[in-house]
């Protein structure tokens, strides 16, 4: 996949290059590019923003050095635009799914204080990170570029990618347990050693329905339970009792 | 505030020292230290994750080293230990608004795959930046970083902090307009050149409460609408006929 990602401030995204990313940038599977708005500024001090029009706080993003700047990328890049946006669609696994699909995207970063509305006639979709305020789209862009990056064949080793599918089923992990056997006077659950691969499994499910009943009930409530999960958990609470 | 952060790949918060947050870590409002987990291992092989217990794919970051890293981190910066976790409620505004109010955090990002259960037991908060998969805690970290600071008294310009005031009402942005006045044979919107402060207001509310109401039904159905609001909103949908 070719992004480019347009921005002020592209020394930012040198984040991308670590870990899974970078390795899938050096294979060649992943061509990040990043763009600086600024150098397509008409303006001759540079500016890239000015005082809203109507009065208010905060400046503007002008519509020429972005606009100027897309069509510049589209020639290159036919892709998307996706702006970082306040109004846009939250971001969720489907999303990135559905974006890693993409032979090619440019995303653009704007200003917490906004971007002209003249700009929209160039953006394909708006898409935002959560119901909180950020400094810039940057630091939307930059998880959502790792999310969906990790959902594009061959970035993940094998390994990686089966954690993914299992995590995302609709239920929260379950307990995991690695080295030492005891640490600090608390042991790893006996069924984990037991080596009886079909106990270790439910054992797990029935942790993962209770982590996500106790935690994230708006997902619980989404989940179709099986015959067997209605039964391990009538007998937990029985136990429990 | 102090913030540390907890983190296999230090080298990736270089973003957080630019922008607003690099100028407030340079006023001393805001101090921000990153710490490497691996340089807390015992193993002589620097290893700070092995095999899950019970089987599986991915592997699972070990206790020894986080939970010691955690007490060394905890003689200098006592605050609350949030974990970056796919368990945790949802980070959003009220969140990093009452977050803002610590003196301390310190920050936990783990491997996607997760972490030592027996880790739990010395850690506050979990908090999730979404739904969507994250190949670690560090990209969770960033943005809610930035979102947490923002908040932190003089942080932010007047002018800066005003906009998220009004931004944070609820609604979702009106559309703003700068230089230049035509673009591309799009004006801006007469009213806004008028001066008629009262109007403008006017004009913007209504350009608000259209746009949440067609972009996230979900928050304009939690706003109580006032008399003005009702009326301006009737006016709209009258003339639109």
């Amino acid at each position: 996949m070719k992004i480019h990602i347009l921005t002020l401030f592209p020394e930012m995204f040198d984040v991308l290059n670590h870990s899974i990313l970078g390795r899938a940038q050096k294979e060649g599977i992943l061509n990040i590019e990043c763009v600086n708005i600024r150098d397509y500024t008409n303006n001759k001090h540079k500016k890239v923003d000015d005082y809203p029009y109507g009065g208010g706080a905060g400046m503007v993003m002008m519509p020429q050095p972005i606009v100027d700047c897309i069509k510049d990328v589209k020639k290159v890049n036919n892709g998307k635009v996706v702006f970082l946006g306040p109004r846009g669609k939250t971001f969720n696994q489907e999303m990135a799914k559905d974006l890693s699909k993409e032979k090619e995207i440019i995303f653009l970063c704007g200003h917490y204080e906004g971007i002209d509305e003249r700009i929209y006639d160039y953006i394909d979709m708006e898409v935002s990170l959560g119901d909180f305020v950020l400094t810039g789209g940057e630091m939307a862009c930059i998880p959502i570029v790792d999310s969906i990056s990790r959902m594009i064949p061959n970035v993940l080793s094998c390994d990686e990618s089966f954690m993914d599918e299992s995590f995302y089923d609709g239920l929260l992990e379950y307990p995991q347990y690695t080295r030492p056997f005891e640490f600090e006077e608390k042991k790893v659950p006996e069924i984990l050693i037991s080596g009886h691969h079909e106990n270790i499994r439910k054992y797990r499910r029935l942790q993962s329905l209770l982590i996500t009943k106790k935690q994230r009930n708006d997902l619980y409530r989404n989940i179709e339970l099986t015959k067997e999960d209605k039964k391990m958990l009538e007998n937990h609470y029985k136990t429990k009792k």
